[in-house]
């Protein structure tokens, strides 16, 4: 690690390299934190070593866990603005921004719920695939709102999340209809919107979330029913600006079949993506915490909260960048 | 049981009440030999009593299993011709019609086979849903053309007969991948063709299939995958010609979810519905023994088969039916 | 008129230009018993004097009225097999077709009328557009079926014939929604079907019915809603086999805006046309007495009911058809 | 009212709220010089009591009106900036914020109108549906271009305002063709782009218009003619960025059938809704007096006009707004 | 050459193998003229015998250009009714169907034009695709019908073929627009059909044609357009019945590109395929002189001319096809 | 020419007029120099003057080649903050937005080729339509990324634009397999992408490129590839926020084809036009060097580089823009 980063943010970067810190919000908050706290404890002579040092700082934090989507958000937004001339006007705007940032971040959730709640109607049927918190928090901000929503929960294989999706609708209240993940289209014509969460948003407009997503999402479209999807800003990819795919993690095989019967069948291969990617033509919209958007306008949002893609707050400068 | 049934038939009938014969092909091939022992045996006194009592024989068979498709087609075929005015004429087709038809279920499957494999051409890779012995005919015959072929399977929830085609295809040298039925969409690109099998097939064109065909056939179309429907035309189901629906089978939770996850997730309503309906438009080809078939012109074919579908063989005649 | 024509049929003929016998079942009726009449009352020497008789016949009948779709199917229909050789089997051939053709004829509507409702659910709604006694048949069998329909009816501008079919379908019992045709795509997610008639059914499966069925059948397969169309075979327009398309009335533009309104808006052009023509890829079903088809497949019954379209039989047989 | 409003203002909410005061651009405009007329008089001690006294204002003024869309555009666009730490500043921000918006205001209507007329080619042919001045704006400049245009005029039931449509075209020179809303999809391919307004355009890109406006562009789209909406800033519904949905007016039965053929009928139900939604990928272009956008794109101008959606400018900031 | 096969027909099959007897239509009549003289001139003693030598024939004729659409077709006509018991019969009923065969093929372009020209309106303009004898023969009956036709004209890369029919539709009087490949979906909107022929059409209703017809195709259903497809029925591809798919020719490179320039550009693969596929719901209408059908439904005639697809009259009887 | 515009400007301006500067990077280059040499070189007397000059040398350049993209967006550019009070602050702005633009611009292409890079995967094959250097310098970049990327490409009629983007791939090392036209559709389901470059792309989200661009998007689309565009943000076309339309160059019929021939072919019409228009929904990505964005956000773009549409910075005010 530089030796210009402070310990406490080199114990924070280790916790959450060894998964101490986890969860994509806990990830971010600690993040955003540590970039503070190297602000206010940093001596630089002057505003370019001050910038090349919380430079430093973010990219010590960013190696912890390179693909994690909201660690490099929480970098980019607390160092977006570092145009100040002086060291004090830049340790305030980083104080600032991570202010900003964990202050938006506790109330996320919450906003995003209040936002989805209002595309619900009193009476309106969702349909859900895998578990998303986000998701949840609208269909709970709908039935604070005095709605009655009733939800098909498909089961998720081969991890069955949408178990633990149909007790939380439970414990709100909500009643449930639990289906195997096949037999969405027989229903989709009995609900109201498709309201899913996503593990990423790509600068394109996609989606990326559990694998099945994209399939439900183009028969509800063919069905003529909405899709919505639910996504903390912390979701968007700001890698994608710039062009780069979302890995889509491949799981292990014993999630889809065991090793007995696998032996049984011949020893196929077994292929189990974890994700799938939604193209935006098939989302009507994103609901986020800064309110909805149709996927395709997303790109500006990340622009808004990340700067231009094209710049990342952890790399040193390359020559062609300063002409 | 009407008198004039002969006691081969009763014993015929009763076997295939008690579910001693089972399975669509062996049913059809019982009751259709059933029918010309009764002609063989009958002594009617003229023309009208013969027709009447072999309505009645037919009628005895068809009420033991009135929902089964096969039953009904076998009936259909052997009576279709009743327009002789001589009990030997009748007799002479009805036998006739029996041979024949028994002759042709007997090579049914290897002849659907046959056209189905001239569709695959070496190299192809399917995607198959569901475990189809019509479907795996297709396969095993494509390779006997001395093709390659190899398989992307759907697990096919929620009682994985996705397991037995894996293992019928690799028993046939057919490379496999296993997937869960979500990640469908992810592998449509990598596929040539969707290749499943029927339960019915309705007169308008309708595919009624495993849970999760008509969602990935709306997928398939939509990656510009061919899909290719294998059905013997005893799946061709006759009341649809005069509009009768398909009743769908609710099966047991259970398969879904057992009692004590159930209760865990605080007793969800479960639905387990057993079939679903492709429309026409997302299938390509329904593969038979007679040859393949926009799903749009079965419906000629069924009515070549089995007559007009506004008389049912087993009826009494209505007066106004006799102008 | 050709006098070989008998003078009853001279009669009927006169009656149809008169407009003394109107409706297309009743025309066909009419048409059908004049050729029976001609037949029975022949004294043509021999085979080839008969069938030049009858063609004469038929012309004098379809000359009436050439536009209409029912009287050239109903001449077409008694006059297909004339393959006999000898007089007597000639007149035997028009007799059984022309009475086969009136009872059938009789109980179509009724017949059609099962066939539909069969496809209908206890509980459904449907919509429909303009007024159809074939579709009212479908819902007044569903109604004594024991099925509890309700209906969102289209007022269908701009003569308002949403209204008799608001006025019948309350007498059936059924409840009823009455909405501007504008205002269907909104309602479309609420219904089960689209169930409308036909003025005309065309060799490529094109349905030719009032203005606004093509529009709302675009919209109702947008919003995954299913389209059947409720059609007599007289209903099956034979010129069409031959590729003669359907010409579409032009009414009075007084029903679309009076004459003081039309010059206080500077006397616009109006455009009032009866019907428009729904492509076949819109249409779930065609619904007939014969059985329900795909749109796709009508013309393999239209050549089952009228031979090849290409030769009509009151035309004088051209040289080059006889080889 | 509260009493820190001024009376010149309280006059003006009084006048909204009897409706002396009516239509969409008058009410922005007389609510943006309220504003700037309690600036101008404030005698706030600091910027707070100034910020707290023109939130106080703006409230008072929604409430007149709460579900009107250009009042809340025309409060959030006067106090979108409100950062300011002096009375002086504020006072200047919401003095240029109301003349600008006054100005921009003025000429929205014209500047709309030249970018439509841009859109369209000398000979090409449009659809109406409704009656629009904003869609009327284009037509007229690009009649003032020297542009031949005709358009076909759907006349709009239940009330017809397609009639208004054609009297203004006719007055613009532009000829026109009067058809029933039925016709559309016929005359379809025959025109060169459809052109209506809009009621409402929401964050997911979903235009609120006159009921009639999905099912056209819907057909529309199937038919390969491009849609435009016209609709000025003044249009866009600053509420939807947080999910509101807008509420569709149920309008009165007597517009859709008079009473006493409602009781002829038996009365049935009767629906009227006066608009409906038109997803935003069945919109090729809105049209602004800021310039066209794609529908996917108009929250991005929304959030620059109004600020993010989620504070309300008259809304008492919540405890949780100031970390 | 089987021995029982006479000597003429044996200079029939030669010409056909040394191509002196070329051209779909020409090769077919020489094949149906062989049979019946084969038929005339046997002696066999037996109806048994008889039938071998005619399939001996059958197999000799068609060994001489086993993918040749139009000769299966020709055989099958012929002896698609072999079921007389005697010599005398079914030498009568070879004889018929070959005249009848030859007969048809004689007027059958003429007759397809007619039909072809009915689907034409005075003032249509179509777009062609290479050149077809067939779909030339749709516009010369509809400019004999006194209808004014306009055309534009695809120049059909790499042979250039519209060229041709740009020539002849110049000869009928017809204005040509002629334009490279790429430009058709920009003038697709100005065209009111696309009218091509066929190479061959498959029992899935797929037509196979020169390569770029399904990429028109799919445009053309883009922007509303219509296609209807020119074909013979000896165009029908009975071997696709049993599922057998079209061989795609791939042709010289050196059609696409000279081998100097080859050379230049590093010498890339070149793929030049002769023909694509387009499915049968890109397709409106496909014109024979049968009449006209939706492509769906071609089977059907498939069927009705050539039998089941299943046995091919050339063919050794095999032990399980005679129970 | 403008008394105020400097000798240097002048030259350039006469430079591009007769095409001495000529592509659409190098007229773009000039124009910014050139303002920024007005700009130092100016002797105005204060800001009002100075920008009234720099106006008149914006319009001097514009007038030269009104026509090109990259022209007015670099007078847009330069000149798009002209707020300053004084002369100092605005000839800073113009130097330093001028530079900005040099810069951006000579790294812009190999910016552009990394966010394309980033969409393709290593083994990934791509199909090609003309030639374009930024569809180029993606695939360079994914080269140099170390990815294995195959290529299918377009002969691209009628002038072979293909045969350059052939030889270059082959010296990028890319295997290239070359077809016509036509052949696309046959081939895209082997591919991964399609990659086009764009000659404009328009705030509608259009794109414009070469004739033939279009059909491919919509046939990529029906087969489920996606479709990338590579565009410098120099081919956004800032004239079509204010709904201009792009103007379609119609080229020399020579191209299509040679005179003789065209005598020979009866004189047709040719029509030859340069581009076509590819709606939105056919494209998945626009590719720019400030990242990749879907295109109905592009305008947002636009509306950043080069400030509202509605203002064009040569046009002297209107007395309505100053209210």
């Amino acid at each position: 690690m530089d030796d210009r980063v402070h310990p406490e943010v080199r114990r924070t970067a280790t916790e959450i390299d060894t998964m101490e810190i986890r969860g994509a919000a806990t990830i971010a908050d600690a993040a955003a934190r540590a970039l503070r706290t190297q602000a206010t404890e940093s001596d630089a002579a002057d505003a370019e070593a001050f910038r090349a040092e919380l430079r430093a700082t973010a990219r010590t934090l960013h190696e912890t866990r390179p693909t994690a989507v909201s660690l490099p958000n929480a970098l980019r937004y607390v160092l977006r603005d570092m145009s100040s001339t002086t060291v004090e006007g830049l340790r305030q705007s980083v104080v600032d921004s991570a202010d900003e940032f964990c202050a938006r971040l506790e109330r996320a959730q919450a906003d995003l719920g209040q936002v989805g709640a209002n595309r619900l109607r009193d009476g309106d049927t969702i349909m859900t695939h895998c578990h998303s918190t986000d998701a949840l928090a609208c269909v709970e901000a709908a039935v604070e709102q005095g709605k009655h929503i009733e939800a098909v929960v498909k089961e998720t294989r081969p991890r069955n999340q949408g178990h633990i999706t149909a007790k939380r609708l439970h414990e709100l209240g909500v009643p449930v209809t639990l289906i195997v993940d096949s037999a969405a289209r027989r229903y989709l014509n009995d609900v109201d919107h498709v309201l899913v969460g996503a593990d990423a948003v790509a600068a394109d407009g996609s989606v990326i979330n559990k694998i099945g997503t994209s399939g439900l999402a183009v028969n509800a479209r063919e069905r003529g029913t909405p899709i919505m999807v639910a996504a903390q800003t912390l979701k968007l990819h700001p890698g994608t600006m710039t062009g780069h795919t979302v890995d889509i993690e491949m799981r292990d095989t014993a999630e889809v079949v065991d090793d007995d019967t696998l032996a049984d069948l011949g020893n196929p291969t077994v292929k189990n993506p974890a994700f799938d990617v939604t193209p935006p033509r098939y989302v009507d919209a994103i609901v986020t915490e800064r309110g909805q958007f149709p996927p395709e306008s997303i790109v500006i949002l990340m622009r808004e909260l990340f700067g231009e893609g094209t710049s990342e707050p952890w790399a040193e400068p390359s020559p062609r960048a300063e002409p």
